[in-house]
């Protein structure tokens, strides 16, 4: 029920990776709203409906998670939570989807924050960002989570075996950015088990596929994303206004039509899939509030794979390998004692 | 002599600033190679020259201001504290012209925190953004004061009698954002004098426009600073790939040519004039490490303008306007007893 497409574009793009992708779905939301829709695809029937009687308006924020216990995203996951659903894919607004599931699915043990990770559209595969928003206060050794958050979503979304881990800094040297940043680098570059980290990361690298993970607190990554995003429609804006300008251009810009649209879809966020909240008892993806059924099929299709690949295990087994003791202490959590000692 | 390019090109910058805009110069440096390069302009004796005996390398940062005494970085401030020069110029690298201007020219009364202002290339102004990366760790109140720092480059450098200050946040409400800036959304809202303050920025409004003055920690404006360049960089470096590839798209590209090669001077970094180090005794422009002479000649007349307008002073004032009183008395600085108090 959440976005600015549903239900239509929502069941379309649900629809498709049912058809297409061969997903497993449980459509939650208005049930007559999504059966009619359903009907129109002659899919009635097939895909199963949850009813759930209210949904997150898109300005909702961390709110609505308790005055509306019975949101589509509430229901969903409730799901989750007794086993019926793997993952959870919404198009509603990010603070009201993230809060709910926060207070639904709880952080999974180990883990001190959650994280979004979003998928950059480097060559030759895509580059993780994480947090893009869920975190924005961080401490060093959250960061040292993300990284291992980030290194089991790169792992199976991309197959590759050790992910590069970089740290969005200001600077490629040791020592470079602020306390929190500098001390995590610290950490990093220690050594943390089932992490290779490769360094620091400036932003105008965050494109140029130096790492396959990149790790920083929710505030810089979200302006980061954003500016990113703002930057690219700039630039692609300013091209149509050089291109219309010329006269001995506008003949050019005819023929170049087509690729340009295909370029710009390509670096358009909204074709790259949806951001995912990790770190919880359970997958969610969050889809873009203005995508279309092609931007819900990549995001069904991607929190599909995220389950097949059992990421809240992976997850698990990351973070219990990284050295964030001091978390562990506070969180009272034994540290494994040494069997040679006596 | 800092930059790739110098002496050579940072000398017919500073030569075309004298001829072209009336600039009056001192060049500081090794005096017989600068010597050779005005001979060749034709122009030698015309502008004088202080002797430098050492450069600071591009990679060298913070130590080097105390290694290097009579660095021409040094040297030039040496002549600010004199009186002899308003402002200094350098394509030097960044972290060793703020280390050592930090170190010579002090921060001015009442600055709690110099930041670096960088314009951005909106239209039909450019957009403010500081801090660029001089200050990582910030405070609410340092967040005020560059509010004030920003208020008085964009008055000068804009011609604007209240240039609309924004907040660079992850989202348009209040209470969005991380503690620092959610407390500094507080003070700027609660009314600062002499401060137009407009609300939240997000990311992606950075070049849209929708303030004059845009505020963020070092840390966040350096990663936005760099994601912006990089985002534009990659936008058309896949234009330019997609433009190649299809037959029919590369007669366009032949008309195009001179259009995109303008637009891309435009978004460059290069052409939009350096870096400005506000809120020491003395105004330093830096200019982009890989700046040809044209970008030289740009530092020298936003030196020249900034000189002219008497920024340091107007800084002082509006810093001194504003409601950041615990620093004040952090500082041992009395706050004006009430005059109608017994």
């Amino acid at each position: 029920m959440g976005g600015d497409n549903a239900p239509e574009e929502v069941v379309a793009g649900a629809v498709a990776a049912v058809r297409e992708h061969g997903a497993r779905l449980v459509l939650v939301g208005q049930a007559p709203r999504i059966r009619q829709q359903l009907d129109l695809h002659g899919v009635a029937g097939e895909i199963p409906i949850v009813h759930a009687d209210e949904a997150l308006g898109m300005g909702e924020g961390a709110l609505a998670s308790w005055r509306k216990p019975r949101s589509s995203v509430a229901i969903a996951c409730h799901l989750i939570r007794q086993g019926r659903a793997s993952a959870l894919v919404s198009a509603g607004g990010t603070a009201g989807v993230v809060a709910t599931s926060r207070l639904r699915l709880k952080g999974q043990q180990g883990v001190m924050r959650p994280a979004i990770a979003v998928a950059l559209p480097t060559r030759p595969r895509p580059t993780v960002l994480l947090d893009a928003g869920a975190t924005s206060d961080v401490r060093p050794e959250t960061l040292v989570q993300f990284a291992a958050l980030g290194t089991a979503y790169a792992e199976i979304t991309t197959g590759l075996q050790r992910p590069r881990v970089g740290l969005l800094n200001i600077g490629s040297e040791p020592g470079k950015g602020d306390k929190v940043t500098r001390k995590a680098y610290e950490l990093l570059s220690s050594g943390q088990p089932g992490i290779e980290f490769v360094g620091n990361v400036e932003g105008d690298q965050l494109l140029s596929g130096v790492a396959d993970v990149i790790v920083t607190d929710g505030f810089t990554g979200n302006v980061a994303l954003k500016t990113m995003e703002g930057a690219v429609r700039m630039a692609f804006g300013e091209l149509r206004a050089s291109l219309s300008s010329a006269r001995t251009a506008r003949l050019g810009a005819a023929l170049q039509r087509r690729q340009l649209r295909e370029l710009r879809d390509r670096l358009d966020s909204e074709t790259y899939g949806g951001g995912v909240l990790l770190g919880l008892n359970g997958t969610v993806v969050i889809a873009h509030g203005a995508a279309g059924a092609r931007g819900i099929t990549s995001a069904c299709v991607l929190a599909q794979r995220l389950a097949a690949g059992a990421i809240v295990d992976r997850i698990r087994d990351h973070v219990a390998a990284t050295r964030t003791s001091r978390f562990r202490r506070q969180h009272g959590e034994k540290e494994q004692p040494d069997p040679g000692q006596p």
